[in-house]
């Protein structure tokens, strides 16, 4: 096949899965994967320019989040900054505390540590969440023990995208002495952040959901917060992340957090304007068409809606050469399971089998809308008339 | 400073610290900082394009080590995987297993977890090495015993080079019915690996120690060894290790496996001309220069000397213009005190605080070998007749 019959990718609506690297971002690091390739714990020259690196990139997290650079610690994901923040914080809990509350929508990177904890014989309290995925503050306050030392409850929805009153909870959980953690891995270019506002002592970042690449995470630890290593090694991060730093991918880190932070404005009124255009032209296509999650609590760029009739999945798989979406999460997509989110919601099976998530990014087109619109409805037409 | 005024960069010798990253590798791994950015638990071609990177990355690095692709983890580092390996097996070790055999000279990422592993109730036994830094396999039959789960010895030391005999510990500890780990970070790229003919049941990579940029390790899990993951979350990695795939950094595994293996030979023969070329030269300058570790079970790019009559620091902040060097592993740079390694192998305190690490690497050539080899005799003849 010659490079001109090549054919073209779907439109991608799959930000939330993973978004590209910016180029902004790749031009950042590629020095650190070239000539400056030194190990940051060397003394010579090599040494001393990755380590100044990574203390810029340092700065740069920290000024996104409005705190301190000692305050983040890089990790190789999300996925181990949340354990971090559980297991890290759970081993030096003090004497006495054995309960954890989380809500009903976690993350797998939450909820398993959280599982993993009650092998242990740690107790964890699940909160409910109502109809739009929110969770009640009531609940927590009544969820809240003597032998409570933290709770855990995600800033915005990686599915439906809804956000959480998380300044609300902090109140609660903080009133009552205990830790709170967010985690943040879907919230961080989409909605500022802000820890002090948000009042959290642990907050999880994710590269890969801001145009930073794969394979690298910050937890923000709040000056004071008893926290263990959960890998033990050498003294890197404070000694509560050892091995050696993953220079270009925390540079990278860096560039995107100010990327993110100078162009947030922008960014979110054109990934909202794009998300609300799919909408609107879906909706009109598909008249049974329904949202799920919070009509204004929910992250700007994700459309998370079922279609009458179908399944998310022949959907998708209908309309797969124009539109490139999901089901759910990138980590279930394999799965044939109702969403685990959906049905804390209460949504009924069939609704849930009807649903796909849309989310928009920084370089999503109404043209792109309108054309990945259009092949949804059409799919949709097809499949649900036969 | 005009460009043309920029002072050189000193010679890098300091290849056990962190390899550059070999330009063939990063030409494999741009694409997935790139065009091919998607997540790989995705179903759309985004997706599906990142799962097959990682396949093929997984296939390159089991070709590396001589095993099946299935049986190789990635993870965010070398410290990860020793963590993987140690907890990880310990987690669903056999009832009344609680003893674990290290040897007195393993890498912190071994070290502190079996220190951990001691706070959880677990009896280490520490195996002596002798004025080399050898074990003596003898030393390890007496220490096995009917609760011992695992013994961990590593391949090759990062400091003084001296490789073990692990396929006789092997031997040794697999007819015993214990596990047998190896950290291997130092030695792929330096010595062939085959973990059968190694016999051992897992094997830790890392990749800035071969070409690879940092941030990236891997795992060798032979077939039916008992494991339990270590951070919790989304099914990645057979379970393993959560958290979304850092494809490019994988990929770039993946090349670096391919090169390491087909140059090893042609590899080995400049790194070892170059590094015996070293030594030659500062002992015909240094008369009472003493050659640290074992002259023939050794990296071949290695060369750990102590300097009389200073110190190892001193001696390269007098030479730093033109060498880069270390005087032990790159995390301890910082310290004062005396190596655990050079300790162990019973070398006393003047030795040890005169003696630096020089590990070559491929692109050392012997014009920088000449050059090295005059600073460092002018700055310790300089500081010696002080």
């Amino acid at each position: 096949m010659s490079e001109n019959m090549k054919p073209s990718l779907p439109i991608y609506l799959d930000y939330n899965a993973t978004t590209p690297v910016a180029p902004e971002v790749l031009t950042a690091m590629l020095p650190y994967l070239g000539e400056h390739f030194g190990n940051p714990s060397s003394s010579h020259p090599y040494g001393i320019r990755a380590r100044q690196a990574v203390m810029q990139a340092r700065e740069a997290v920290a000024a996104l989040i409005g705190t301190q650079p000692d305050e983040v610690i890089f990790t190789g994901s999300a996925t181990e900054a949340n354990n971090l923040a559980l297991l890290g914080a759970a081993r030096v809990a003090g004497p006495g505390k054995r309960h954890l509350v989380v809500s009903a929508i976690e993350h797998p990177a939450v909820m398993a540590p959280a599982e993993y904890m009650k092998t242990l014989g740690w107790e964890v309290t699940t909160l409910p969440v109502d109809g739009y995925g929110r969770v009640d503050p009531e609940d927590l306050r009544r969820a809240l023990r003597p032998d409570t030392f933290m709770v855990s409850v995600m800033h915005a929805n990686n599915e439906i995208g809804t956000v959480q009153p998380v300044a609300e909870l902090a109140e609660i959980a903080r009133s009552h002495g205990c830790l709170i953690h967010t985690d943040a891995a879907q919230s961080a270019g989409k909605i500022a952040l802000d820890v002090d506002a948000l009042g959290v002592d642990l907050l999880t970042l994710a590269g890969h959901k801001f145009y930073a690449p794969k394979g690298v995470g910050a937890l923000y630890v709040r000056h004071g917060t008893p926290l263990a290593g959960i890998l033990h090694g050498a003294e890197q991060e404070h000694g509560l992340r050892p091995g050696t730093e993953n220079v270009p991918h925390i540079v990278a880190l860096g560039a995107a957090a100010t990327l993110a932070d100078g162009r947030l404005n922008e960014a979110v009124m054109r990934m909202k304007a794009a998300r609300d255009a799919l909408h609107t032209q879906l909706a009109e296509g598909v008249p049974e068409l329904v949202l799920n999650g919070h009509s204004e609590f929910r992250l700007p760029n994700t459309l998370h809606v079922s279609f009458p009739h179908v399944t998310g999945r022949t959907l998708l798989a209908e309309a797969a050469a124009v539109v490139a979406a999901s089901v759910g999460s990138a980590c279930h997509s394999e799965g044939d399971t109702v969403s685990g989110v959906l049905a804390a919601m209460g949504i009924d099976t069939a609704r849930a089998a009807g649903a796909i998530r849309l989310s928009t990014g920084w370089a999503t087109t109404l043209q792109d809308i309108e054309r990945a619109a259009d092949a949804l409805i059409v799919a949709w037409r097809r499949l649900a008339h036969q």
